[in-house]
């Protein structure tokens, strides 16, 4: 059974929501370990075998760490048959891949950078910025209700993540607020959230004893 | 046939290696574009679909634009049978799509960081630096000459590719000097440059013209 190193209300929780949603939450060990919080709070734990103490990370049944939440979710979405993505040779498949490199690869520098306040030419010739990130996800969301077309892909549920977390940066546009909201309808949010509760408990426990 | 937008001496040409090393470089039409560059020289090109007029970009047979070397490089690796790749289900496949991933998602902002002299606690949190990168490179290599083990694969030729057109930003580690190296040993080195050398001269044509 594969080892998911989860930190509730983090980047590793749209994995959990992804597990929810195809029915394998059990068919995956959930380690629920602390991480350092932008307010201070938390902890690199010492349980966590992320070289840098980051979340998620998946060790496999043949003890392959994966870290990066795009290629944990694309992992966990082959390893349960493709419910949530297109197969090989299919039309969207390209579309697929593209979106799951952009994640990592563009929008989370962006986020980073809008969270921060960080502006630098540098970031802004490699990563461009929100009103590009907003351009994207309108063009393909103007003609589809999900990133991929009708249905929704694992895609939907990664990029659709920061802004469930971090609703103020979210771009001033209808179209990906509908998205947004269209993506957390098809979660469990009460599972969802009754999960993170425990897990936090969890947490503040380990911390007392 | 798809279409990749390519631009001499920049992220794009990695995807020329792997074309050449994959004996398919004429299964593709490749369209040499202009794309502003660090020093100035260059502009926006108006023939690149790229939405920010970036490269590489991959335009498939469906008419799906691809954008990210990621996302590029496993398309066109599965397109043709994924000879430098696992297959799904195979025991590296996760330590695949977990490099793949790592490549835009962390090796980029910490390169493009390091290169413009940035330092910032929030790029510092989110993704570490260079010395984080040394110790996860060589933590792959120490055991193996490539990073999924006895063989090259996508993942050599993308996360080597930084390493050998921006030397002095090579960690100072033998394990990945000779790794770059031998990474660089399976490319057709004298091809590319041919390649493109032709490709400078088609770009100095058009702005002449």
């Amino acid at each position: 059974m594969p080892t998911l190193y989860h930190s509730p209300n983090s980047r590793s929780s749209r994995v959990i929501a992804q597990l929810m949603l195809m029915g394998k939450l059990d068919a995956v060990e959930v380690v629920i370990v602390d991480v350092p919080r932008h307010d201070g709070a938390g902890r690199r734990d010492p349980r966590n075998p992320h070289p840098e103490g980051k979340v998620p990370y998946l060790v496999t049944d043949e003890g392959v760490g994966i870290r990066e939440s795009a290629a944990i979710m694309i992992y966990l979405d082959e390893l349960f048959g493709q419910p949530f993505s297109p197969k090989m040779g299919e039309a969207t498949r390209g579309a697929y891949l593209s979106w799951m490199a952009y994640s990592g690869g563009v929008l989370e520098p962006v986020l980073v950078a809008a969270f921060s306040g960080l502006d630098h030419p540098a970031l802004a010739e490699t990563f461009r910025g929100m009103a590009e990130v907003a351009a994207e996800l309108e063009r393909a969301l103007h003609t589809a209700p999900y990133l991929l077309g009708q249905g929704l892909s694992v895609a939907d549920i990664l990029l659709a993540s920061p802004f469930q977390w971090a609703p103020h940066l979210m771009p001033d546009s209808a179209v990906i607020k509908d998205w947004v909201a269209r993506v957390g309808a098809e979660l469990d949010g009460d599972a969802l959230a009754a999960f993170e509760t425990e897990a936090m408990l969890h947490i503040a426990a380990e911390e007392v004893a």
